[in-house]
């Protein structure tokens, strides 16, 4: 029986640098001790506190049909956690709750594109974004972010393709470089956006994972406000990854055909669901502060441990759970050097390759074991890197 | 800023029937003391051992994330329960998890239907059919299901439309109408899907309330497995509607496709919720009776307290939580007729027009209530009906 087009297109055939994560997954299930700096994953689970809140509103009575868009006691707390943290004022009519980031992007896209149409994305890119835009009929274009520019965007880049496109989609701070998008390089993408009617489709996920500089929303930029879809969740800000538990920000009329995609796709999010994210936002921004500490102390472990070498070079994390390393100087690829890291010393880390093109000869370290181990890891990972240099 | 056609077409304007429905919960929320017998939602919330079950999970761990085409334990559960329902042999690769019936709609229709394709669905209908079509790019094509065969499709009906089609989407037993599809209407329906290579969507989401007949499953149907989609959900049999739970049960190599989807569609289901499933499931068969046992008792009842009139008339209900009333001796539209008995008698049901065309004249009544209550509600419903008719 013949298959959608577009359900059959959402994978394309090749090595796309994943097999380095299943391997590293089976040798762990056949019993070797491999260290896994692969997934974003919190190597803690969902807080107490926050189950048992669920778990109360389920006894409760929160277990029937609930709001399609969202309860508005959710989406006036998102709506309050917003205006405050960029300074722009916004309202529950402009908060769409959803099942998680995910489908955030996967509603923001085919919000913003017909069959056919092109959806821009940065390339290194997280990795889940060519399939989602293959999967709402639209076609990927990614402009590569070079290392040489320490993976900022260069609005340049992106302008002979974006006559035409619908939506340009960003992510900052960044998975999988951890950089985080500077205000020029935001206001020369906002700019680029305006002239040529783009959707600027801002993946903020990782907003509360920040190390350095300032985190820029570019909805709060002059005149983005009407054209730009962001996309939050509580999945790294408050470890509930598992819960899958969003929204998306944007103008009303956007907002409400959101909705009712929402109705003809999930029907909503579980109740309970929502109001364990109602708990979660009201525990405030130490709680906050203290999911994000391991990564951010981890980050700097992982930095100063390169500082006496110069064969990996990172690159400067600002935030987000990863570090991004430049291994070229081994003249190996990253999936090759990660496999050789996997076989010789059971270390398991991304290689850059598995986010597309332009990060190829980097590894991407998860900060998501304990400190020891990591520091452990990273001391194999140069050790590695040196004896191929040498 | 320009939305897509795709999302800005999903709900198609005019008035849909639904307004005596937000009308009804307007006047609850006024004060009035409405009796509610419009939407599917059960009187009692979901069973506590399941919700102690769900907590259980959260704290034993499962709060990260959980494979996207489903817990391996959940599968195989749904894959031995449609084995044994059907006695059809199904493995937990025919299976894909998603969160709810409604998601499974949505994912049945991107996997058949490319841009522009023609889906065909039975009228009368649950609401979100058309819809869910059109959010995919589809284009609806009702097919009416007439009164006067007590709502039982007619294949010849569905002959002249099938050249060229893509997906047939039915629903047995059915909401609104509660009829229960006789196998010969379904090997009439599974023989046009052949002729035509028509994948046939399944909606069998009331399959463990029906009161009269035998419940058959066409993907059980000779030739049909090759070909038919399978949508199930604990919401309706397990009263777990609020935590957004179902699947779909197809051939293989779509299920697999259908996972790629929901990859980039939902990221896949929160663990702790599967493994609420998991322990719903396990419950068994008494479980589910014990759910489904007081809509029994309720169309037994309402049966019976029409038996002493003929100005309503009952479609024999053999299964789902509804009655659908044949009111057209009063000569009355179905909407004139809710909207009377809501601002005479504060009852509210849904108009048949609320479903399609081919139930005007009818209203649907939910059995949602205690049966005291609905018992009054229905004899007011038809002293209304008499009285419009005398």
């Amino acid at each position: 029986m013949r298959l959608s087009r577009r359900i059959t297109g959402i994978i394309q055939g090749g090595s796309d640098g994943w097999d380095v994560y299943y391997r590293a997954n089976r040798l762990s299930d056949e019993g070797l001790d491999i260290t896994h700096l692969t997934i974003g994953e919190h190597d803690i689970g969902t807080d107490r506190s926050i189950l048992d809140a669920m778990h109360e509103a389920t006894l409760a009575g929160h277990t029937g049909y609930s709001a399609f868009n969202g309860k508005i006691g959710l989406r006036e707390r998102v709506a309050q956690r917003v205006s405050e943290r960029t300074g722009l004022p916004t309202t529950p009519d402009n908060v769409l709750v959803v099942p998680g980031g995910q489908a955030g992007l996967f509603a923001t896209h085919h919000a913003a594109c017909d069959e056919g149409d092109t959806a821009l994305y940065i390339d290194p890119y997280y990795a889940t974004y060519p399939g989602t835009i293959r999967s709402v009929g639209a076609r990927p274009l990614a402009i590569p972010a070079r290392p040489d520019r320490m993976f900022q965007p260069d609005p340049a880049d992106i302008a002979p393709h974006a006559a035409g496109a619908s939506s340009l989609l960003i992510n900052s701070p960044n998975n999988p470089t951890g950089v985080n998008y500077s205000r020029d390089t935001l206001m020369g993408i906002a700019r680029l956006c305006q002239d040529h009617g783009l959707w600027l489709i801002s993946d903020e996920v990782y907003d509360t994972q920040l190390w350095h500089g300032q985190h820029v929303s570019p909805r709060t930029l002059p005149g983005m406000e009407a054209q730009t879809l962001v996309i939050g969740s509580l999945s790294k800000s408050h470890a509930m990854t598992g819960s899958r538990i969003g929204w998306v920000v944007g103008p009303e009329e956007a907002i409400e055909h959101m909705g009712n995609l929402a109705t003809h796709t999930t029907y909503g999010v579980a109740g309970f669901v929502q109001e364990a994210a109602c708990f979660a936002l009201d525990r405030g921004p130490d709680f906050e502060a203290m999911i994000a500490a391991p990564f951010r102390r981890r980050r700097d472990l992982v930095l100063r441990l390169l500082e006496a070498q110069n064969t990996v070079r990172p690159i400067p994390a600002d935030g987000a759970m990863y570090v991004m390393l430049d291994i070229r100087a081994t003249g190996l690829s990253g999936e090759d050097f990660a496999n050789r890291l996997l076989d010789t010393h059971h270390v398991a880390v991304m290689p850059g390759e598995s986010f597309g093109q332009a990060a190829a000869g980097h590894v991407r370290v998860a900060l998501t074991v304990d400190d020891e181990r990591l520091a452990q890891a990273v001391g194999k990972l140069v050790a590695l890197a040196q004896e191929l240099t040498a």
